[in-house]
């Protein structure tokens, strides 16, 4: 009874999905990742260029780190469309990082528009965020959640496939606590992954999943894009690397593209038109530290 | 420093308006108008068909009257997209009215999108909403409001040109009190025009204006269709009249098309694709009483 | 990290919990209840009398049936608060019902302030609002989610200990489908409070519970006040029966008080000064029928 | 028919006010104001002592300044309680500034509760907040309005007496654009004053005003405690000084009360139990510079 989509489906969109995108290296304003490129996350949430569908307004969240503070990351997150917020234009006009992750939601048909289940998703210094969909996630649900440890259990406030998918991923990471950070992060988001999918095989789910996501601790990332699905099907995923992200009189660009120095943008969608964007490979991830592509890994779905 | 879009004005639709539904009739439930049917308002709200921009995802209202309890009517508004309140399909579900406004908002450039700006406006039994825009409202608006009474202008709580379109209105209204209903609304409706049309003349305003609205008292309501401009650019505005407007097994259609009865809808855009949606001619006025079509007069632009 | 409270629960007070008020009976409009009263639901929401802390201001739902369109109650519910919402007055003004539920919310500590955690919840036909608190929730959710069937697991969308004890109530309802409602509403809650009690003892829970709980489908009610500890802490819930809940001039008052007739309210607290609300006895149970009290059964705490 | 409150006045507090905090000196974190000291703004939005009705609940504001970025402040308002707004939680956590301001809400009678509504206002590098009433507001505001530049005028999307008190004041200041800063601020603050009393003369306003409010431009500050009533009717309002506002395992306190040096907080209500809180003269003007108390000044109220 919650939502009309349930009972109106052929009203909305089938493939209902969101945007990110991931910043991290030399102090940018929050502002020149989502309000200030041409193609910024503020403008995808109502013009997204790679979806059928190009609406992505059942609100947003971002995330940002402030090290000199604390090593956990603060969220603000609203169930407005990003679009109209005049917090998120003001917080973002002044404020500056070294870590963002912002991200536009489109509700998945039947998931409620509520902060809990607007991305990111934190756990101790880590913050994670997800664009896709996890194929037959209502049949695998309960299994997976009876798979938790209390601690993830517990984190678990909404309803989305993607904070259950964190879930797990809280607990491969702290099974892995005496990995360096590199190895814990990527090797957990690899397990994570596997998990799930060895969950939809062990429930017999034929739907297909998508996962392109980010997993960050503030100072190391991870980004992978992923589907089970023909590798055409997957959802985009762009990486734009250089010396910093400048946005000077309303045009914005990377500062020598493609120099391995110190500003990495991981997005759904390329924020500007400045040649340094490039997509990255279907069932690969990245890993990124302080600023600079540190690896490139295949990930094989027959594992 | 309020609104995003006031600096960033090249990445959001220049053209931006509204759509809105109105019923007049025997008592129907609220969601066969704004849920059920295929292009119902909820669907125009996120894929409006008649306007460059499919997009009204900055709040909507709803007004409603139940005559048994009182004469003034009820409204319901939010600052979030109709698509996703929950609390819209839930009342929408269970209330029916012989006389109904819904209208969904894309805030112009600049303006804020508070529940103060969402239509339909309300004064003691009357309501009133508006698709459109009034051509320079930013140099007219403190002459405008000099020629109000206290008591409309009292009533002003947002920053529209549609609630201070209202508010000269709601002093035609009170001019005539005199009148019968018929008269009194149509020639106030027609003054108000007249007479923001004048203001603009007097601070030479070169833009021009598009005012499609409805005011009702529960009972009568007028409905106009107007522009200043060449006709072929007047927003589209839609007539249906017949027995009772009906959704059933997810169809929905006027029954006895034509046939001027018990159920009268003037909407933006057509809400089902039964034969019975009329266009209403540019510059020109329909008056409605309880379910039928009174009278059509027309709008002399150049009076 | 998602609730200041959690970090400085000294702030806030410590036994935080919520008040309600149902209504069974001839069709009243809302606004009878939750805003006329001298201390309606509304003046609860910021100065209740029977509490330690006098705020009630992380929300509120309400939940009303229209017999001649559903048989599924609509809910109307927002992280606001009550006293300032003007959709909910403007809603209570002019709708009128013969079943009614009213809740106005003190988030518990740690508890998230979202539309999902309000009251009342519903499934199918029925309706529930709860007041008061499980011991050791925390403790116990696990095993409880194992316990439900999917359906009912499925149906949780929130974090509260309310939402949960619903779920077990669906089940226990379904077991019971071919009872009268009379028995299958009774015997279903004094089902649920018992299977909660024994989750609590099985993980040696040493907490009370304290649950002042309604449970509705429209037509039959049946209301609960519930503790594991000693009678005298237990929250407080009045009745009041006669032949109809009258608010005249801003003074409100019950016609013919004590007669079993045809208007029934339960609540919290008080609404008026009249002479006939009655403290229902702790641990007793009412059953109420179209605006009749059917049955008064006492529950014993060491079944 | 906008809120409950002007149709049912007895239910609600006649005195209903803000309570307001404001900080200049070193960087501090937002949260060492707003949530961590035992008193904090968000206690008070709960709790508040020296006002009789202790609940701030319609909304809040804040506002903060960062200088390496830009002249002009961010704000972040909402309309939900302070005491429940994650985001606000998160902000205060990894946010630091060298001049905060932060207000919370309680909506005078008849006033909506919108975003528009809730303080700090801005306008280029000022931001300024309120607490109090100007008496007989709504009789002098046709007249205020039609005092101000368009400039002025246009900045205004609210209703509260406070943003219109503020309007006037961006007038004064822009009138007195060749003074020094410290003249400039605290003669056109004084001079608002003086303005809005001759209105009220004017219009034969009985009512008496209280004005406690800060005006600052992010470095310099001029806060004011007035009152045209008896002086022992004055709101209340709190000074402290010293060396830096530090908050250590949930005990916050001035370090060096008195010395005039880095850090000035000025608050309605002491935020903490440490002796440094002064309170300020009734009918006088404090001004501060980069955490430095420079003046106070005396107000005659009979000028």
């Amino acid at each position: 009874m919650d939502n009309w989509r349930t009972f109106y489906p052929n009203n909305y969109p089938k493939q209902a999905m969101c945007r990110f995108t991931f910043y991290q290296g030399r102090p940018i304003r929050i502002g020149s990742l989502i309000t200030e490129p041409d193609h910024s996350l503020i403008n995808q949430s109502f013009n997204a260029q790679e979806r059928d569908e190009p609406l992505n307004g059942d609100g947003f969240g971002l995330g940002w780190y402030n090290h000199q503070i604390s090593d956990e990351p603060a969220t603000f997150k609203s169930v407005t469309p990003a679009w109209n917020n005049r917090n998120l234009l003001q917080l973002s006009r002044i404020t500056e990082s070294t870590c963002i992750l912002a991200h536009v939601r489109a509700a998945t048909q039947g998931l409620q528009v509520a902060e809990s289940n607007c991305h990111p998703f934190t756990f101790k210094q880590y913050a994670f965020m997800h664009n896709g969909d996890i194929g037959g996630f209502s049949r695998i649900r309960r299994k997976l959640l009876e798979s938790l440890s209390d601690e993830a259990f517990n984190q678990i406030k909404g309803s989305t496939d993607s904070e259950h998918f964190f879930a797990i991923l809280q607990d491969e990471l702290t099974k892995r606590d005496t990995l360096d950070m590199h190895d814990r992060m990527s090797s957990s988001l690899m397990a994570t992954i596997r998990k799930v999918m060895n969950l939809c095989t062990s429930m017999q789910v034929n739907e297909h999943s998508y996962i392109n996501a980010v997993l960050t601790n503030g100072h190391l990332a991870v980004a992978v894009r992923f589907t089970t699905d023909q590798p055409e099907e997957a959802d985009s995923l762009y990486l734009n690397i250089g010396r910093k992200y400048v946005c000077e009189e309303g045009v914005c660009s990377m500062i020598d593209p493609g120099e391995n120095e110190k500003a990495v943008i991981i997005s759904s969608e390329p924020l500007s038109n400045d040649p340094g964007w490039e997509s990255i490979p279907v069932n690969s991830m990245v890993v990124v530290n302080e600023g600079r592509v540190l690896d490139r890994l295949t990930i094989d779905p027959d594992w």
